[in-house]
């Protein structure tokens, strides 16, 4: 590589890292576990990294760890551009996808060629959960969220008006990356503030 | 191991899941890039663990990767019970060191003990600086901040009467890590806002 060519690659490198800065703006429907503010996508992609790092054993199948939490790192970063998608909203749900693969392009792209294309798999395969990784990541992604939601005796599941069906339907495929924490958030951070609606459902 | 131990060992990586969480209260004397507020460390960590990634090939020695991003994403969860000091107060930084060691004991220490020591000898590791992961990791460390501070247009260093020579015993150890980042952060994060100085000292 040519010493102009070797600049720009950096220079590209940096100009992605300056822009993932704003990831630390985009605010989540969690709150923290002192319930003062909400979380932002960069602190819940921390969380759930260092999570998947430490639970690493619970995963149903084999992983690459690194790559799990890789994908973690980089799971948010779509929203920068295409706003935080409030996981019971189901309107906002269904526009979600292209938005995010637009700003895939965009945000991944800022990279040289070889590393956009690998963020960009790793950010598909993530999507798409069908790798162990895959899977575990996005039970992850769940789990912290959950964890959270219980430390605040489930706020804002009670502000949102959440019932357990919903909960279930979103939460469920986690089973599919971890049964022994799904099990667990199951007992611990669900059922004590939408357990109330198993008998009615 | 017996299913009571079994979910004693789940319980207790459950309670440092949800202890590190204070980590997003602990805010540092950086800017966003926005000049908005203040990073906390858990938004620093993710920043400087996904930069390590992207930045790895100007590591100056063959690095594991992922050793390093681990490094990254615990490196501050001490600062929970020691609180952070800025790097240009020298009355903090004397008495960090103690504080830091009784913090790690207790935090790492709500983990079973085979991942207590695990995630202590890291994070003795990174204030060693003394492993290529180590270096690398402190290099990103300090890279992550002062690319923030020259985005706001060089703002806390300006606040604070930071000089040149401050910056330059900070931060050249990060040559250690990486020789390429060092020069780049030099040419483009650092002199355009202490270069005055230059002819003075």
């Amino acid at each position: 590589m040519t010493a102009a060519k070797s600049a720009d690659r950096l220079h590209s490198q940096i100009a992605f890292a300056k822009e993932i800065d704003k990831e630390k703006t985009i605010e989540r429907r969690t709150l923290l576990s002192d319930a003062s503010r909400f979380e932002n996508d960069a602190e819940h992609a921390w969380h759930a990294a260092l999570m998947a790092i430490v639970l690493s054993e619970y995963a149903n199948e084999d992983i690459d760890l690194f790559k799990t939490v890789t994908m973690l790192l980089i799971h948010d970063i779509v929203e920068i551009d295409a706003g935080d998608t409030y996981a019971y909203d189901e309107q906002g749900q269904a526009s979600h996808f292209e938005r995010e693969q637009k700003a895939a392009n965009r945000l991944f792209g800022l990279l040289p060629a070889d590393q956009k294309q690998f963020f960009l798999s790793l950010w598909q395969e993530f999507e798409e959960r069908k790798t162990p990784e895959a899977k575990f990541a996005r039970c992850l992604d769940n789990f912290q969220p959950t964890m959270l939601n219980d430390a605040t005796g489930g706020e804002m599941w009670k502000r949102n008006g959440i019932k357990l069906s919903q909960v279930l339907q979103r939460n469920e495929p986690s089973a599919l990356g971890s049964k022994a924490l799904w099990d667990y958030s199951l007992e611990h951070f669900i059922r004590p503030h939408v357990g109330e609606e198993l008998k009615n459902e």
